[in-house]
């Protein structure tokens, strides 16, 4: 079985997608789970030319990491500036990561045009900056921009530039179709044009602009290349880069390489999931593989046919990629992964018992209603909890009023009114804010305080709102992520509504009741 | 330059998509716009299967085509009944058109496991259909399902259901990729072997699901398919079918084979959002080609390298498909990237002129304050508008009050207050909703109404929050980003508050602005 390196930029290429802007914690976030995944390299940022980057370096350092090797990137030196004198690849150096990769020219007019130099100059630019990178012990990948269109221009020189990085002791040639343009026929000859010059590894990194950027990975792997970088979900500037959650099942289920250990595939639709909900972005419900409607079946002859048999309307089990058949999606893909969750909070419970049916249909009833527990295990494990009398509430709303001022009103846009009651007593107050979720927010710790003064050592650390049916605009479901830190922990919850101020209550509360519920289990 | 017929199939194929059903008016709009746009089959329905298909085909043959064939869509007839005596086979006829798709069984197991007959009687069925409807006047296209996954499992069967169809005169043997799960090299060779053993002509027909459904196709032609199936924006069921308008535009521009009129191919990005329009779904900003984002530049070096020379980072000239570049503005972005945009409204300003540094500070402080305008292109291009005198208010908020009450309060849990002035007259109102925002919403666009009944063509398509500062929690900055689209473009807008209300409302406030200079300057 060949292996295929599985090389992931979706914290750098795709962070050049129109919307994408990560925080370092998102960016750990998904280091996190690439690793988990069995993914062998993270580019994860660009050292020199973003300082948010450097933090985010020095952090992900730290991270015991499994499986992959996180990869700064950066360019080749400057025109007429040593490798060793310049300020970007030494920078490079500085994000203290085991593999580097740099772009260089490969095409000859983006040389004489772009960058408004000589053929020779650019050559050796290449060769200086694998040499300077190589002799301080990295392991370099050439990333050879442009390189398709290099090759039909002057193929020649483009061949030449490979030889620069190759001589210097690359430990990858990746081929670039930046401009997304290439053809997969295009893509096989002139990837098998190289493989057959070079000893050296071959990468290949596609663009989806004419809509064949994985037909076009998996033709450079069929000419010999072992190195596929992409992104999760296609994320990339203008169509997207390569798609990796395409790639992989293509190249593993059905062609039979190994890009990943057997036991994760079924682990990608969760990822691609997880990856858009940090990203915020909306998931690709038609996206092949992991899509909630990838197996999805509507005509009435479609669905008779899959009954009898499958294969007859399915290219793949759903289940290889951990998605599923049917119109609802379920998140909470099987029942095994669900009985875990169970039986930690209580062990006695079976695979059978009528608790787990009744949690499996509540849980399908909030998917049905926009519910996502992926990213909100925290709201998760209450439902749960709820579900198996494991739960006691720590308050009731009684009832909540709130007004927002435009202009501002002494000082406050916001105001919020609320009254609670816990066992016998009630408390009644008002807090202002910034924002009504704000006003909110405030008001309900300080009526809780008097009873649960923990609530003063949690904090809300994010707070995000999508969308769930956007044909309706503002009268839309709006579905809130709350993330929430103590001393202790974060954790994420979830709440749905067709109104912003109600989701983001929903969200509160589950919020403080996790915190209670943990600060008891500690106690 | 060899001709391909493109078979659009947006109406049939396409309405198999979770969440589209179209509306008679609808389908009527879609034949004219794929008509004018040249497209040489539009097969338009199911007789048979659907009721409100028999008053559609009865209005369409009343239009005045140009340029289209309508097809009616239906199968062969069934087990053990002569075509002239199958209900569906004769619903066919009573649709009217001149031409007709018959799909038939050509994978055995299909045969066998799924109709439940022998190989023979599904060889009788297909060969009875086509020659019914050829001797009653009809061009006849027949649809091979599942034709590759049948040649593979068994070619020569494959290969008789075709020749069945051919020997009774099909005008067109159409092979289906109907899993979608086919290797372009595999759709070459397959389709190569047909290709060589027919005379008549072979069309290709392909799905999503391995997201290679454009090179599949464009490998067919290759293979010498004349006849290309598809739908507009890749519309269909599980992960949609092969995308016409990135077929086409592969086809036609990048390959030389003529599918459309030359003059039709500026009108393709209009085309692909005016069916999302009328299909009510949000347009896919990451289309090749025709997606807004498709010629999007944001890194600086690639800024750069596009003003010096386009093709640096296009792979066609957008205008060709009736698309444009944009430069996202961002940290990175410089003075020239800026002088474009400047330039787009004001041609007269120079690089140096005071108005450009003026709106370089402008924007600098913006970001700061946490605006990004990368995908809000819209909001800056006011901001440009403003620092350079070219912009009027179209109104003056006076005041407004937005109250939320849990419980709700009279069926509605928001209500807005709203007071504006435009010109000498003010007017105030109110509107209850689904939440705050929807309140407000509505609230603003009953005040405006009255003074630009245009507004009314709008609506609200997406709205996204992001916490800008998550340490400062629910008193964060949030960033508001709204999309809104009517019947000519979509457009994004930006608000940035403390307060999701006041950032709403600023988001709100540029996307009703931007449709109204717009509409002036398309008057």
């Amino acid at each position: 079985m060949t292996k295929i390196a599985i090389y992931d930029s979706t914290l750098r290429d795709g962070a050049q997608a129109q919307g994408i802007s990560y925080s370092v914690e998102d960016k750990i976030k998904i280091v996190e789970q690439l690793d988990a995944l069995g993914i062998r390299y993270i580019e994860a940022g660009n050292p020199g030319s973003n300082p948010k980057d450097l933090e985010f370096f020095a952090r992900v350092a730290a991270l015991p990491l499994k499986n992959a090797k996180i990869i700064a990137f950066g360019s080749t030196c400057k025109v007429g500036v040593a490798a060793a004198a310049d300020a970007n690849v030494r920078s490079l150096l500085q994000a203290g990561t085991k593999a580097i990769a740099v772009f260089g020219k490969s095409w000859d007019f983006h040389v004489t045009d772009i960058l408004r130099t000589t053929l020779e100059e650019n050559l050796r630019m290449i060769g200086d900056t694998v040499r300077y990178l190589k002799q301080r012990g990295m392991e370099v990948v050439f990333d050879a921009e442009h390189f398709f269109d290099g090759y039909k221009a002057n193929a020649g020189y483009a061949m030449q530039t490979l030889a620069a990085a190759a001589d210097a002791g690359a430990d990858c040639l990746c081929l670039c179709d930046t401009n997304g343009g290439s053809f997969p026929e295009e893509i096989f000859a002139i990837t098998q044009a190289v493989t057959e010059r070079f000893q050296t590894a071959v990468g290949i990194h596609c663009h989806n602009d004419g809509e064949m950027a994985v037909a076009n990975s998996l033709a450079a792997v069929r000419a010999g290349a072992t190195q596929v970088q992409g992104t999760i979900n296609g994320i990339g500037e203008r169509c997207g880069n390569a798609n990796l959650c395409s790639i992989v099942p293509n190249l593993q289920i059905k062609l039979g390489y190994g890009c990943l250990p057997a036991e994760s595939l079924p682990r990608l639709t969760s990822l691609a999931r997880y990856v858009s909900e940090i990203a915020n972005l909306a998931p690709n419900d038609k996206a092949p593989f992991v899509g909630s409607h990838a197996f999805a079946h509507k005509g009435g002859m479609h669905i008779d046919a899959v009954n009898k048999a499958p294969t007859a309307y399915e290219h793949i089990d759903p289940e290889l990629v951990g998605n599923r058949r049917t119109i609802l999606m379920s998140e909470v893909a099987g029942r095994s992964t669900l009985l875990a969750t169970i039986n930690a909070i209580d062990p006695g419970v079976k695979r059978d018992s009528p608790e787990t049916q009744r949690i499996m249909d509540r849980l399908k009833q909030l998917e049905h209603d926009g519910y996502q527990f992926e990213t909100a295990e925290s709201s998760f494990e209450l439902v749960v909890r709820k579900e198996l009398g494991k739960y006691q509430p720590f308050f009731e709303l009684k009832q909540f009023k709130v007004i927002v001022n435009e202009p501002s009103f002494d000082g406050a846009n916001s105001s919020a009114m609320i009254k609670i009651r816990v066992g016998d007593m009630e408390e009644i107050t008002a807090a202002e804010g910034d924002g009504p979720v704000n006003a909110l927010d405030n008001a309900v710790r300080k009526a809780l305080e008097r009873f649960y003064p923990a609530i003063k050592e949690m904090k809300l650390t994010d707070f995000k709102v999508r969308v769930l049916d956007s044909d309706m605009a503002s009268a839309a479901k709006v579905r809130v992520l709350i993330e929430s830190a103590d001393q202790h922990e974060s954790w994420t919850t979830i709440g749905v509504s067709t109104d912003v101020i109600n989701a983001s209550w929903l969200a509160l509360v589950d919020a403080i009741e996790y915190k209670l519920v943990r600060d008891r289990e500690r106690a």
